[in-house]
């Protein structure tokens, strides 16, 4: 089974399958493995040994029971390498010897760590990149599409969907970049030996670890990181900044999806008692990413003050933590970036909601016409007495506005019939919308 | 499988259990059967119907598929419900239409993590008792066992290993009371129907509520509380306190167990490294538990703004996180239950380190003396001398004082040679331990 | 001055005022005041000591040197006595022996934050109270208000106002008892001594103790809690969950302030840019509260492991976290207290805005009419129908499902009419309102 | 005053007076006073509006009195901007109308937070630039320095203080870079007017905020970023994990620090009860902000999912948030520095608590000599028997050993002689040493 019921909302198939029992297990086998290999080839231990840990499957080992012991010994890695070091025996007594030969547990299961986020980096891509395109096109279709801005939940001056498609777009290009590269810098090989010296492999220890780094594909640092955490606390940050930002946009699309404002709406799921509802299922699942992610960052945080040469505790926290910030913002991204692909914008209804206001969205353009004529003050009191107006539904505010004589002596007719028409108030929105989509962007 | 190797130290096979795929499924159905049985008695649906869904077993359920489709509807419910009633209209068409009768998806969700949470109380429970009873033999054993305080990792004047233990357990008593109650309070039930009014049934909301909360040998709460996770963040926050507290005994004991200290030890778990090697296995999980804690509250809290009569987002973050902190607080519990029940104290050893500091922990009691005879300024360069000697090697703090003339004149020379017993600075130590040990506690 | 700009939305003047420098500074001349007095009582200090250190004021501290000062040695305890020491020298030499006599510097700094902390829980309760008190004025005034429920941010079938603002007071009176419960048991007496046995005292240790408790008017615990943090994280956990509830009424009224739905709104707030413009200011600091407060509650938590008989930085890392915790729970409380007492309420919109659904909510009821007549299936055909009809403006739900002669066979012409009244499909409503409003809880 | 007591360790002087109500003020005003000139250049104000604003001190403000009025207001800008505009007034009535032109509350606000920011840079940057310089200093000094590795607090091989000295700055210095980078990245200008497309400057909204940005020497941004904070969110999370790591580093000195371990000391703060303690001050301090930084994250990261334009209650809950963990890692990085800067070595000492491991640690030296010709059960049952004889204390474990017969027939005499020589077992200590240390990085 690749996720459980109560973690349903929490991941994707894709990405519980990346941190499942077969891609530790089989990325566990493959560090092993490959540190045989380039042990052979360099003279430390025989081929044959080699050869039968290449042979040995993950069908081999029982994830329950290497659980299970963990919790006496404190990692999964010595039930593992004893269970390795068994089967490879039926194969081959001597080789049984050369199993982990040099390698201290904590490299064997952070290195496996690391090759499950490479295999997690490549999932997120894909979707961000399915996401970067809906939002590019979203913003370009609706470059000219007015709708009402919203500022503490309340009307503002106009601005188009175009633009608030690009903003979206825009911090999800910056902090998917950021990601990015968090893992790129975080997923480097781990090895050390028992204390971060190499010591059982002589002066060969960076000859072998440069060989171990080319056969597993990652780059070799400039050290064991056994007990400095600072790049997989990087990369878990960044998740969690990259799940804050699909929950800003989850948010925006819940809210434009309220049956009273009805703007945006993404197809939804349904309800188990009410036949009538369309609910914001991908929104929920983004919204909830964003919900637990910041907690799930404190928590890596919070273990990175490690003991020494390795921790007691803080590094026992951490891999869970791990796989679950990954997989919640992997599983907002898929449910963000299906809902962005499917998402219904209503433009007709935008304009009618910003009509609805009776133009006093644009009481602060009337002060920016009105106040360098008539001062501040007396600007102020008319444009409160147009607000008043209109809120009653009496007339429009600028109609009311235009009523006033002292205004009309103020304002040219035709800038008072033009005050409240929104394009004529967009200030530099399409200018905006272009520089988030530059091309320097993606 | 009960547990997944990512996450192993962060549960416990009977833990892992109440949060399973089969619990969570088991439990659902039993608030399905039990729903349809009340609604039954009171002449809602017809009897058949209760029958029917009684006699589906969790087997009938694919939880994969349920998981999937909880990515498009925002719900393992619905999927669930719907399969239900498929299952149910193999037996009885007629049946099948009142599957779920009056009851919304949060009902069945929320009750079925409240009944894995019941499961999970009996567990914990179990396992304080054990720990409580290990700590009350310990410190009664050692009531008498002198040994260094340490503030701020420096020798501070001296303890009794009973006290320290005794501190432990009023710690762990306390926060285990709050969490116990958290738990009662936190575990009702959840039914509301669609709006939290109970429409469906009419007038028969409340009637049928309660006797739906006697069968499931829930308590009812005022009302429904789809939007408001109080009782739920208590009970996390609760287990975030409690799991700080194990994590305080942890963190003692890896310091007293370092080789240098060697004061206790826990049996420990090996190395895959270091033949030599015996980790403080036990103290790792629960300082991993103490580590990820913090941030799974912190998870939950920040999900408690929900939106009117159901959240969008932060009630789709809860039941991850309420699994995750019950579980790692739990794994902690065991971890730190066994680890006290086969503590090693090594009393000569506590008295050999004691003995190291050459009597400098004594300079507070020196300046108590001292300071009414001689005045603090010159009793504190009299000690600083000594002190300093002392840390020289030379002669103990001690009898350094006593060498100096101006010491001698101010203090009686029984006095000066019973300045440096521990056991005559035990202070109430022995009370303070009987008061953490009362019977009221308990 | 009682508040700092960056802060101003964290706190009020009152409870800025509570943990100012001054606050802590008379908290903690409070403490060695009382210790003097007591000791003097007890003939362990000569009592012209209790009468110089009762003389000192406040204003005989510098609060930025001693601040300086904690930066060298880790507590604002060490310049503080040093200070207090000093100044008492002044009036007695002798008398400055005995200042902070058998205490440690935590015993003062914990009392102090303790003092400061029973200030804060009054000025929190009077709030509290006048919450309580508005919100049950809303819900009975508001008892047979009916609005629609909002499920995900949808429509779903009716409730009431009252129930509302009565779930609201539940969620407030049940997290305020937790907290208020937890100040309680949180603010106790710190007095140990440099290891926690109050040697410096002899066997007097205990009377000492709890005749100082006495004289402070705080409870005196079972023994000092230098290390055992627990008491603390309760208060400040229990601060995060009643934050949290306070968020989410915020959260509600600033949804209903929306323009487009605008059935309940705060006076609000103005803007520096739109002169139009009503913010919900209140609902934006209690908002920001139920944002801070979990990371502040983790914040804690992560510091309970702490080392032996004091730690080493996770105490060091609390009192800032517990003051701002209190703070910004208090200043929610505030805003959220001002809001309900001035909230204005549109009975009228409510209703309008649940006729504007063209009656579709009641799909639910409509398929439990219809179900048990017709089957599942052929019910829920008809109703998706209805609902298109509906939700295309054409007729209304009800008449949709009238004019479709399988509907009208089933159900009876008065059914029929009625299916689509709110007031008729309230369920248990305000049975419900009333037990959240029962007596037994306040 | 530049701090305050509660707060006195989690800040230092120049950071607290970086983000004081002075610095706030004068920022503001900058901003405004900015905004004037390029207006007026702009031909878009009249030249004595920036004048009169320019002449306006900090003076002016009641700081207060605006925090007050942000409790009613929801921001610090309304109070300010009135206040300025006020001032403006008396000494020119027209100036005062074009105060804050075109600009929102939150320009205003959040530009004065990053100008504060960039302050704030600077002070870190040097102490940053302190501590590599020392710890580099430290690292050579003490690249042949041996001493015990230990992991899970426990003995391990040996390993080189000038490696672990190494490893605290390669963590630090990737860190401080990514951290640096997260400034120059979030420290940029924001400008956006009411709605966030600058309408009230009509087409010229771009070259008025380039120019602005110019004026205040901050980079001009895509778009305004009222409502998408990933920039300062990855600003705060840097901050964290760089915390994370000085925590690391001051985790490592406490320990060396024990009494029973004494490897390395910091000089200390005294204690004020115990005249012979030297508590480590430094690296509580340290700890201390890796105890809260990751809480603090938490809440910004909380706050991120603002609705629309301009977010109610995310958005409130930054300024302090970002105060806070920008001082409390500077703290911590100001207490580091101090304390690596001064910090006492004794390589004899930790010589001695090598040895003092009776030769043990070289257990895994022994099983990589022995396995390959006695096979690894073989080999694993001797070497047990010796560490046996070693802990109990009998003789060392290379003696015990050498006078197995088996052992002795397989190893040659100088081997075996040789297997506890701590400098022959280091492994490429050295190199990774230098590779951290590495001129690229620097």
């Amino acid at each position: 089974m690749s996720a459980r019921l109560l973690e349903a909302l929490a991941t994707t198939e894709a990405l519980a399958e990346a941190f499942s029992d077969a891609a530790v297990l089989g990325s566990m086998l493959r560090f092993e493995a490959a540190l045989a290999r380039v042990e052979t080839r360099s003279g430390i231990i025989p081929g044959m040994a080699a050869d039968a840990i290449a042979g040995v499957s993950i069908d081999a080992f029982d994830p329950a029971a290497i659980a299970r012991g963990a919790r006496a010994s404190g990692t999964i890695a010595i039930g593992f390498v004893e269970a390795l070091r068994a089967r490879v025996r039926t194969a081959s007594p001597e080789a049984a010897t050369f199993v982990h030969w040099g390698a201290t547990s904590q490299d064997v299961t952070d290195t496996a760590l690391v090759l499950c986020l490479v295999r997690a980096r490549g999932i997120l891509a894909a979707d961000h990149l399915r996401l970067a395109g809906a939002l590019r096109r979203l913003s370009n279709e609706h470059a000219g599409t007015v709708m009402l801005a919203r500022t503490l939940l309340q009307p503002a001056p106009p601005t188009t969907f175009g633009l608030k498609a690009a903003g979206w777009l825009g911090a999800a290009a910056r902090t998917e970049a950021s990601m990015s590269a968090a893992f790129r810098e975080g997923c480097v090989l781990q090895f050390g030996g028992a204390s971060g010296t190499l010591a059982a492999l002589g002066a060969q220890g960076l000859t072998v670890a440069a060989a171990l780094a080319r056969e597993l594909d990652l780059p070799l640092p400039d050290a064991p990181w056994h007990a400095h955490r600072d790049r997989l606390a990087a990369l878990v940050a960044a998740c969690g900044v990259y799940a804050g930002t699909l929950g800003k946009i989850a948010r925006d699309v819940s809210l434009l999806m309220q049956f009273e404002i009805a703007e945006a709406s993404e197809p939804g799921g349904r309800s188990s008692s009410m036949p009538h509802k369309r609910n914001p299922a991908g929104s929920a699942i983004a919204l909830a990413a964003a919900t637990r992610a910041p907690g799930l960052v404190a928590a890596f945080l919070a273990g990175m003050t490690q003991e020494h040469e390795r921790g007691v505790g803080g590094w026992h926290a951490e891999a869970t933590t791990v796989a679950s910030v990954v997989q919640t913002t992997g599983a907002a991204l898929a449910a963000v970036a299906d809902l962005v692909e499917t998402l219904r914008v209503d433009p007709e209804r935008m304009r009618r909601n910003l009509d609805a206001t009776g133009g006093v969205v644009f009481a602060e353009r009337a002060m920016l016409l009105l106040a360098p004529a008539l001062g501040r003050e007396t600007a102020g009191r008319l444009i409160a007495a147009a607000v008043e107006t209109a809120a009653r539904g009496e007339r429009s505010f600028g109609a009311a506005l235009a009523a006033n004589p002292e205004v009309a002596s103020a304002l040219a007719p035709d800038v008072l019939a033009g005050l409240a028409a929104p394009e004529a108030y967009l200030g530099v929105a399409d200018a905006l919308r272009r520089r988030l989509l530059g091309d320097e962007r993606e």
